[in-house]
């Protein structure tokens, strides 16, 4: 069986008169996009020239929302309460999902940003109010997450899951993460990038610190781009891969439901 | 023929700890809202429960969308592009018609708030430019109006239109309203602004201010809620309407069509 | 000796067209107030008239800094560095003391709002980023605080402190606040409120909630208005305390020193 | 009498995760900075290292007040009061303020942003508005204006007023500058812009488009630090004025007094 893998970036990251990472450049090597919806970068022209570029070049386009922190770029924590969260994600779905609407697609994904991101993933109550969300906005939407609180409850309620890998961290014999304040937890080497990432995709595996194999099951691999090399490092990932033989593709839904 | 009449009114303009409006009372009388979405007031959870709120009561909701103005209320005039209004018409509808979605309806009509309502009527630009946004998001949404430039657009483009009565508000023998800044341009007389009403809805005329009759053809009756008397002064339009046999009940887009 | 109290509230929380409290009847009671600075509440022009006000009756103004955080009013909790807090408490006291040199007075004193409140008790470092804004941009600013890690940190700095009172909450025996959560924990009888507050102030003790009477040496005491009744409170501990020959005067910094 | 002037340009103007131009190469060059409060660009933080900076390198600093239209970035026209205008003045200078405190030195001036700039020049009202902000805030505060209602205001009230002169822009004959939709209206060859500059500082004078020598009085020359070019011309601007004899200093408000 031929394998087959999405590539995923943040894009739209830009807001008013300020410029975040170099989108066009990453659009030709991705298949997804997770879109800022303005909470924490994205104003409304951001988020139109976003969608519709990913709409010509056949990028599948993810909501990406956030806490409502502008300033903060949605990274620092905020106590909100379930019902918060719900309904901020109700709201930034929706603007993104118009202008997809506008040009002529839909909202394929959806991933939280941030802080908010990193909450979902060890606190059931955050992740259960963004699936509530999106089951009763857009049950088709896929839910793009690591192994966590909001895969198990996406997966729990029938929403497609798709899983992150990552290929410029290094992980603990348990499959979890390095912490980023740890000596080595992320990797800077491109050829090391590139051939976990193929490990990963082809071989369903990835080197642990400590020279373990163990088992990963990523459908989508996230990339970098708020940097030249992040591009580089990004356009090399792609062409080993396809060097590999892997096929890059959008998320397909049916595949993904548990 | 019996007569058919839809009631609206502006919602959901509260914001964080901030009350406006007695919106509880509003919804027994009206049956359709334009309900804030967040750039003049409403945030996520004032939006979420006048949804909740509208579809319980059976009320059509509808976007207003407006300048991004929060503190100035979208009263104040800002020089955007029309490409500007077009995005963060998007933006806004998009978000509301999320809202509506977790709750099971849709966005059945928009009415652009404040200062952007005043010049959508006047500046063709702008009205193309939401004209554009509802066409390419939701071409069933019906346009609310008075007679002006978005009015024209949206006939043009085939989107249904609904045209607002104002019940408290003098006329020109024109059927233009008279400025707010001259004597007399708006009536505070219950009984006046109730017999203006059924005039208007039944007889399809309105007493200009010289006294002469004049042809309104009012889909909508815009009602206010600001205060306890225009919460009661809506209670008795709708009381007298019905008590003239005409019918109170939501917008129809079949009818509304050019 | 003669006792002499200031009292003190929450002022100037309005923003935009929404209206919060009647500041014109607290007014009336107060001899300081904290005035909200743009990030929880107070607009430009909410800040200007409050000021104004204060100004006309004598009542003595302090800066009222909160979280970055306008639609939770301030009551969130966010993960800010302590340099985040002092910068952002910089930019707010600044703000509030253009408007009082506009006026022709200054800044008396400063109290932190809501959340970042509750923190800055118990958190070193948060109390260090306030006291370090404070001491640098005007270290004749008086630190309103309940005993704490503000309040020793301020005290440490050199700066004026001034302990707050609150009448309608209940006492621990160790002369900590109950928690609201608990039963008790906020007290609604306005003839017991009276009665609390001019036992803290005259007497310098209160009764805790096992009856055990403790001491307290408040130099402000907290009032709300936030509600009819919570002004007729306010007017009520006045009159008591005045009818017990307490005087009611604005703080002296010179008597808050270490 | 050997020749002396001040070198601005915008500072500070980077906002949350974002950056904007490069103020650590023209802190090299000025003498004077415009540093965003926050309403168009400048977060708390930037505020701070920005004023930081600036004394560190003995650079004066101003104030950059702004309409309150971050994703517009100050540069659309709102149509707010002269109140509005008065209030949102006072709030930006005052929080810069707090920053110059802290950091030990004060507000040398102010200078309204974009599109606030271009109609203090042309709007009587408006310009009274800044100065009644400034005159009643910190009467030390020298203004910086091209010719027209601000510069006449500030002046009428005894306001030091400082004429900036524009380099990289053609005069009409009557001392105007060429409309920016002009042909040739903004001079981009670096030989020519600093030809003129020196022109202007040393000789005081200008060649218009039609080749008329043109008395100007500049007190400060606008720099411009939004790509590496413009950077590159400030160095050689600096580099010109030196070697033509010209101090390069900040500005003195005794000298700049009606």
């Amino acid at each position: 069986m031929a394998q087959r893998i999405d590539l995923v970036a943040d894009l739209g990251e830009s807001f008013g008169p300020w410029t975040m990472g170099d989108d066009a450049a990453l659009l030709e090597v991705l298949t997804s996009a997770n879109v800022a919806c303005g909470f924490h970068g994205g104003d409304p022209r951001v988020m139109d020239r976003t969608v519709a570029e990913c709409v010509r070049r056949g990028v599948a386009i993810g909501a990406h929302p956030s806490f409502p922190d502008l300033v903060g770029f949605g990274r620092r924590a905020m106590d909100l309460t379930p019902h918060e969260v719900r309904t901020d994600v109700v709201y930034q779905l929706g603007a993104l999902a118009a202008f997809a609407a506008y040009h002529g697609t839909r909202v394929a994904h959806l991933a939280p940003h941030g802080r908010l991101g990193n909450l979902v993933a060890v606190r059931p109550d955050y992740a259960e109010a963004v699936v509530d969300a999106v089951t009763r906005v857009d049950p088709e939407i896929i839910v793009l997450a690591q192994d966590g609180a909001l895969a198990d409850a996406a997966r729990a309620a029938g929403l497609p899951v798709a899983i992150v890998g990552i290929a410029d961290r290094a992980y603990e014999d348990d499959g979890t993460l390095v912490p980023r304040s740890e000596e080595g937890a992320v990797i800077h080497d491109v050829d090391e990038i590139a051939r976990r990432t193929v490990r990963m995709v082809r071989d369903g595996v990835i080197d642990s610190r400590h020279g373990r194999e163990i088992p990963v099951a990523a459908d989508t691999v996230l990339l970098h781009g708020d940097s030249p090399e992040a591009v580089e490092t990004s356009r090399r990932i792609r062409a080993e891969l396809e060097g590999a033989g892997v096929e890059i593709a959008p998320l397909d839904p049916e595949r993904l439901r548990a």
